[in-house]
């Protein structure tokens, strides 16, 4: 049936039947899809018919459909004429994204990837309706997750008030990417778990299953009955009190109360909230069974949902273990995560020490400002944020950790680019926006040795500290300087260059490396130094490097503030007219594709970096 | 009785009718030093009481005491040894700081300025005492204002499920800075007058001023009443749902009954919310009556409340009289502001356009991604925000604006140094938050003609832009460029010159002018580019400037990603060898002093620009 849907109105003429069994391809193929390509698992199954039911009422692209974040965005793609991308291309370069794009088709109202932002879209959507006397509804689909994030709360308070008439569905699973936090997660466990919602689901279920001749009829009553109640089953006072209506809990698996309920929001004036009820992983065992696992997940073996390739060291993992050890020690030592323990490892800190490893919720503000509320009274927090997530945080890193230099630590995962997640997951801007503020030391390690002892200097040094590094470590192996500890702002050379050194930051070492190789055949005599601090920067060895005529930086961030403009400022003010070339990311949004891909595109892959060298020294 | 308390510990032997006479002696003070020195007037007034009450019954400075943004933090200074100080030098160079520092005393828990943190802080105080085994109490003070903002819904999220022992003091004047806004404000006006808490004040008044005889034993009973209902007069669900035990509304000016309820609230374990009712501006005829125009006020006559000195044309009036003109012939324009409708000067847009200004608190997260919201969907909004604020949506700037490119135009006010207010609230990162972004055009003017043509070409130009300026425009002039309509990345050439040429950008235009006449008498020809754009740049203006061997960049940002830096890439890439001067804020936090003291400091002074150059020149 699913081959026959290529607009959301193709499914209008379905009857709830036919809408079940499509609901059941369609989870077949997202597992498919997901098992070939990779890609977000569990909260996608999750919201299959829930994205059905609200295609089935609501008219895309005219009414606008906001999906937050996009972990529940394939069953939508699917419907709206993107299946053969999905199973051809999704998250591979130049093929279907696995987030909302609007570039890529208009039924995607607004593009997405960090959290909980719909209903400020939303709202701002409604707002022009109004403005420009449209009609159209704007819905918000938000997961209970996305929840825990500050701008829910303002775009709520605001929507709250002002009366726009808009639909928020707060998409429920019980858990953000792990296991949810917060006393707002436990209030909504309280709305499940009323006996009211619990009496009519049974109710229904019994209903329609178990005595198939009097089902239909007390499934009517019960019906009738909820219509009479006018559907608020429990109490939503917190929504209430932003100046919500709210209708819930339903069962987001239940095609038919969905769009009955949803047919009936349509015709309300005003905000109002549907607390929709799903299973994350629903209709695929091991994703049902272990939802965090499979909630965004490389590809897998259907059959068994065991990962296939090989697993590489996860920089987490190793900024995790160290941590731990250090923290055996130093009572001081704390961890703090934004929803993302898994994803950054840092639940195995978490499990050494678990009165002194706090995850926060999707709340990156809160969990720096926190971190630094605690390093003002005595701790040694370690804020472990994916790069991209941590621009959430870009003020309260300035103002409350820098302004007194308080000694908190980022652990900035995800760093540099990052691969199929692709265009709002990137995380080049970091080098920038870290560097820009003052008392902030800014290191990358070229490998996990080097990883690990930064975090041993990051646990002596009284001040904040940023270390960045991507998902995958590399072990460049031993060298003699890697026994020696290291100290702020201390560069190290790994090979003399007497045309050319390169400055190279992070996993670019490597590339710099292979790319002198490279050189050599072309009779270029090309140096490294692993510039791993890029503030403060080591000025005796960039000193000792303009022995070479050229310096060429290379650092996977884009120019901004980075590493080499940084040098380009050195060179201005200590070696006017010395010659330098700044390699970096470019000034444009990359989109997904492999990591080595994107680095190739970039030309910070070994060969491009050889080729700016050779075009820039005219050969 | 003001002049002998040298620390909390002298008011602990007060009793409440001297604790009450202390308040108004502190109360003539502050109207005092705010007429003298400027600052903020009107919150400040209304916390004095609950400041004494706070003092009496905590210990600071081994209790911590968090101030959430600190325009309430008076009071609280004078009681902690900085009587003097506040007299003499509030807000002046080396003087004390019109905000809570951790730097000027133990008493001050943590360095406050930008709103909405004081939760996260506290809570990680409160953590770090649980992992220590300690035993001190944290409390918040958070402005109900504050509570708009994002990060407070996170931190209450956070420590309501914890369940850490810590206090959140909701000091509820039913502003913020302005008007305040939001459904939580609605709901917090509901709880004020809720019948109970109504006919309580009502009572004790009576009780106490108009039946003296009967007075006493009735205000008895009514405590006692009090006691047996166990303080939650009307259900505070919002924060229920929140894990939090709500404990008010308080009369925040009745000290007896503030002492009383702290003193219980310290016996408790978990997290707790009072909701104490003030009055903003109390005291102060003309505070109390216009609360917003007292909020942060220059020097003014006591017995008139009229502002002494000059007023100066301000940027934000001149920007919104201009998009207000605009918005005549374009319903596509609309104005968003985060609480800030007198302070940008959107108000009168405002005025103008109510049904399309929209002012959503202190929530500039929500603003940004609003308004990109309804950029998705036709509407052509405008963001004024002041450049620190804006700090808070980097990320939103980033991802909901600049990946689709919309049509979202930053009006970053108070860029630059910002004099009095200080080092939370210099706006010198914003050139190099927003030049990091692709897609993104970055523009400041050098005086309020340019910036009416730059809000010209805004409403023409179709993608992001960001226009920053300080608070108070200059009018240099017409020229005759002036009179044609500006291109995007096109600079203006002022004046020629062969040895230097300044490629100075906003305010610094003028600098950089001046210091020609002073280079001049040195037999320097230099000559002035206003650098306008500092993204894309005037590529031929660039090239035809190499003619002076020395090019120099002037600006009112850190030099990290800022205009000196992207002169520099350009150079390294166009014009490999030729020289450059970058002149900039330098790397290190910029404490309150006067803006010409702090210019003149940070050698962006003419006088210190010509120095720089001459000793650059060996001269």
């Amino acid at each position: 049936m699913l081959e026959e849907i290529h607009s959301p109105s193709d499914i209008k003429k379905l009857s709830i039947r036919e809408l079940a069994a499509l609901a059941e391809e369609m989870r077949a193929e997202i597992i498919k899809t997901v098992a070939r390509h990779g890609g977000h698992l569990a909260s996608n199954l999750g919201a299959v018919e829930l994205t059905l039911a609200l295609h089935y009422v609501f008219d895309c692209p005219e009414d606008k459909l906001v999906f937050d974040v996009g972990h529940q965005c394939y069953a939508h793609k699917m419907l709206t004429g993107r299946l053969q991308g999905l199973r051809d291309s999704l998250r591979e370069e130049g093929g279907v994204s696995g987030f909302p794009r609007a570039s890529e088709s208009d039924c995607d109202a607004f593009t997405a990837g960090h959290a909980s932002t719909a209903i400020s879209a939303a709202l701002g959507m409604a707002r022009t309706r109004d403005v420009m006397g449209d009609d159209y509804h704007v819905v918000a689909v938000v997961g209970d997750g996305a929840l825990t994030g500050g701008m829910c709360y303002e775009a709520l308070n605001d929507a709250g008030q002002s009366e726009t008439r808009m639909i928020v569905i707060l998409n429920d699973n019980e858990m953000s990417i792990s296991h949810n936090v917060g006393a707002l997660s436990k209030y909504l466990t309280g709305l499940r778990q009323s006996r009211t919602y619990r009496a009519l689901k049974r109710g229904v279920r019994r209903g329609l299953e178990r005595i198939p001749g009097v089902g239909v009829p007390m499934f009517r009553f019960v019906e009738k009955f909820r219509d009479w109640l006018k559907t608020p089953f429990v109490d939503g006072k917190f929504f209430d009190a932003l100046g919500f209506r709210y209708i819930g809990p339903l069962d987001g698996h239940d095609l038919k109360t969905l769009i009955r309920i949803f047919r009936r929001a349509r015709e309300e004036k005003g905000p109002q909230i549907l607390h929709v009820v799903t299973t994350k992983g629903k209709g695929y065992v091991p994703a049902e069974s272990h939802p965090d696992t499979y909630h965004g997940v490389a590809p897998f073996l259907v059959e068994t949902g065991e990962l296939r390739g090989e697993k590489r060291v996860s920089c987490g993992h190793v900024a995790a273990a160290e941590l731990a050890a250090l923290a055996e020690n130093d009572i001081r030592i704390c961890a703090v995560t934004a929803a993302m323990p898994t994803g950054t490892g840092m639940e195995a800190f978490g499990k050494a020490y678990p009165k002194r490893f706090y995850d926060v919720g999707i709340a990156e503000e809160h969990a720096v400002t926190m971190a630094a509320g605690m390093a003002a009274s005595g701790m040694k927090p370690y804020v472990a944020v994916y790069s991209t997530f941590l621009q959430r945080a870009f003020d309260q890193i300035a103002t409350d950790v820098c302004i007194n230099a308080l000694p908190v630590t980022f652990l900035v995962d995800r760093a540099g680019l990052v691969g199929a997640d692709g265009v709002t997951h990137q995380g080049v801007f970091d080098l920038g926006y870290f560097s820009m503020l003052p008392n902030m030391v800014v290191a990358a390690p070229r490998d996990v040795r080097d990883l690990k002892r930064l975090i041993r200097l990051s646990a002596e040094y009284d001040g904040p500290m940023a270390i960045r590094y991507p998902r995958d470590g590399e072990d460049l192996g031993a060298r003699l300087e890697a026994h020696k500890p290291l100290r702020v702002g201390e560069w190290e050379l790994l090979s003399e260059g007497e045309d050319v050194v390169f400055l190279a930051v992070g996993r670019m070492v490597q590339s710099a490396m292979n790319a002198c190789i490279e050189l050599m055949h072309h009779g270029v005599r090309a140096g490294v130094v692993d510039a791993r601090f890029v503030k403060p920067m080591d000025e005796e060895l960039l000193r000792a490097s303009l022995k070479a005529p050229l310096l060429v930086t290379v650092e996977e961030n884009v120019l901004s503030g980075g590493l080499g403009e940084r040098v380009l400022s050195w060179l201005a003010e200590n070696a006017p007219g010395h010659e330098a070339l700044t390699l970096c990311v470019p000034d444009r949004f990359i989109e997904h594709a492999s990591v080595a891909s994107q680095l190739h595109a970039c030309g910070l892959d070994a060969r491009g970096l050889a080729a700016s060298v050779l075009r820039r020294l005219g050969r």
